[in-house]
């Protein structure tokens, strides 16, 4: 059995904060700061240029994505830790069209996030004529799935309204018609059970910021299936992707597996960050995890619904089709999370008018929950979101 | 003037080490442990989500481009840091080569590191037909400048054997038959004075884990000239280059300037430690640093020659036409580099045969000089690198 209370009690939480924003940045892993502390003075320090042999860098984007892929059901050794999630979306992408080189549509959403569908426009508008990214809405791209389209391309849960794909149903449609499959784990990885092998997924991309607690900016992870990892073509054909990095050839020869999609140097000082946050997963039971975040996310639906009638669910209300966040829509979203976060309080506000809320049962209990819903429905009962101090946008969120 | 006894001491260097590897990882600002604490602790636990305001996070990538940029000469404004130096040197290539749409070649020198090679070549295989990554000897580069050429992309010095080329010249030759110019600064930031402006270089590359001292996994940055920074395309068109990122448009619009070359979410914890390590460049003069290190450099070439009849200098004799480091020629270097190593002069070893040692004024004196030649005298003297325990090769240096 999972100990959430152990898990809880293994991340810094500030007093006086319900941390609802795990969905875009996961808290300070206790053990991170120490870990770091020793890397950099024991590793780096004294080590210096030997760390990378002594100090295991150069093996960590492989051991981290064995970590990683515990969590999304992915073969051992087919996934690799490095550079930022719309990189690996570029070179799965890029990668899967070679796979598939008579057709030229990669096929994807409006609810996929942004930067997947830039990352494609720009590899499309670079291959030039005939390649076409082709966006239909979320319920739309199963009737989509045709022989004309090369790669699909989805995230799995939907960032602003935890809507979540069926990842097994969409891969079996797409592979019997002849489409390759890029899923996005973006909110999915630590979010909830992922079985990449058992869905038969072809590629698949995340980050380690959000669910996986790494730190902001911790590095991406890019899986490819075990049928492909030795024809992938690396589109990004870095160094460190080549069969043999410091032999210094003048010719690229592709490593042999999913080691082919690392680029460069990889970050040494974040993947010890990302190391310290996934020694806290090593415990957990993801079948445990998503039954918790479901009975969590149901009751601050019920709460929050009950007091706020001015808040519209966007997440679905089934909890088998929604990730790990719950959705609200209202007009005034950007004031309310303001006035929220000023309560201590933290979600995020989304564009247009999403009030999002990650429910991360690695740190929030049944007590959290309801704490944040009260104070969700002090706001809304005060309307404290019509002060002017709340209505001042800032440049990010 | 800079006090160079000054910036050692702002250096952690371990006891009975001679460290002369800075051109492959620059060691400890004893600074930076301390900042990534406060980072990791008081910004990363404490404000959570808001450290992207909060905490600066966001603004770090143009805040330590432009940091960077004096040291290389750059407009302020026009350099970013994020990614690894792959991927910086596919965008400025992608980029440069769309300034140029009616030529399809991009020339390049033997003595470039192997991984600009592999990221043009993969380029050029998804640009498709006509386009060409044509690789001379570095001395030909001159002549092979021609009205058929796009971008002539070159690192500044040999990351072998330390020889220079002319950026100014060759950015003007290049530019009078209508050449693009990719400049790649590895060997070069924080090494030499670089004057990209003064040179009118179009695109500029660099890492910053070298001379920089960033740190292991320390990002890249990359420059792009004011008159082309409006116009060049990315390829690489992540949502943190779109000009308006938490807009979540479903179209991509490029960000005003080389803000355009951000990809993804920044590392903010390499960043940190980044910042550290540029603080101790804040009162170095670079015409300073480059006469100190030829002084040094030449007592060495002549220390070593005098002492080791073995060696052979692979490096230019004149100081001038030399980047920050010396290297000899050995059959057996890597095993005499190994019984270097365990007598505590650290350098590193290229194959075939070159035995490399960075010359870095700001932690380097000509005690420092001197002691290193004397052990290397003893090991070629004693032929140390004929002990079997230094001819096991390991899988990476």
């Amino acid at each position: 059995m999972t100990d959430f209370a152990a898990t809880k009690s293994m991340f810094h939480l500030p007093e006086g904060v319900l941390y609802l924003d795990g969905n875009s940045l996961g808290p300070l892993p206790k053990a991170a700061p120490g870990r770091v502390a020793e890397m950099l003075g024991a590793q780096w320090g004294e080590m210096l240029i030997t760390g990378w042999n002594l100090g295991g860098w150069m093996a960590m984007p492989m051991e981290l994505g064995d970590r990683i892929g515990r969590l999304i059901g992915a073969e051992p050794g087919h996934v690799t830790v490095g550079d930022t999630l719309s990189i690996k979306v570029y070179q799965a992408l890029a990668a899967a069209l070679a796979l598939n080189p008579d057709r030229r549509v990669i096929l994807s959403d409006s609810g996929n996030f942004p930067s997947d569908l830039y990352m494609a426009s720009g590899l499309v508008r670079l291959l030039g004529e005939g390649f076409e990214l082709r966006v239909v809405a979320p319920e739309e791209v199963a009737a989509a799935i045709t022989d004309e389209i090369a790669v699909l391309m989805l995230t799995e849960v939907d960032y602003r309204t935890g809507r979540k794909h069926d990842m097994a149903a969409l891969t079996a449609q797409a592979h019997a018609a002849g489409v390759v499959t890029v899923w996005d784990l973006a909110h999915s990885a630590g979010a909830l059970p992922v079985d990449l092998a058992g869905a038969g997924a072809d590629f698949a991309v995340g980050c380690t910021y959000k669910f996986l607690n790494g730190g902001p900016g911790a590095p991406a992870f890019i899986y490819v299936a075990p049928r492909h990892a030795g024809n992938a073509l690396p589109a990004l054909s870095g160094w460190l992707g080549h069969a043999a990095p410091f032999a210094f050839d003048l010719d690229y020869r592709p490593g042999t597996g999913v080691e082919r999609m690392r680029v460069g140097t990889p970050p040494v000082i974040q993947m010890t960050a990302l190391a310290a946050a996934l020694d806290i997963w090593e415990g957990v039971d993801m079948q445990a995890l998503r039954r918790r975040c479901i009975e969590l996310s149901d009751l601050f639906i019920a709460e929050v619904e009950a007091a706020c009638p001015q808040l519209t669910l966007a997440s679905p209300r089934d909890g088998s089709a929604r990730g790990s966040q719950v959705s609200f829509r209202f007009e005034q979203g950007y004031a309310a999370m303001q006035a929220l976060i000023a309560r201590g309080v933290i979600g995020d506000f989304r564009a247009p008018d999403i009030m999002r809320f990650g429910i991360t049962p690695l740190y929030l209990d049944e007590g959290d929950i309801r704490a944040a819903a009260r104070i969700i429905a002090e706001v809304f009962e005060t309307r404290a979101y019509d002060r002017p101090e709340f209505q001042v946008r800032q440049a990010v969120t």
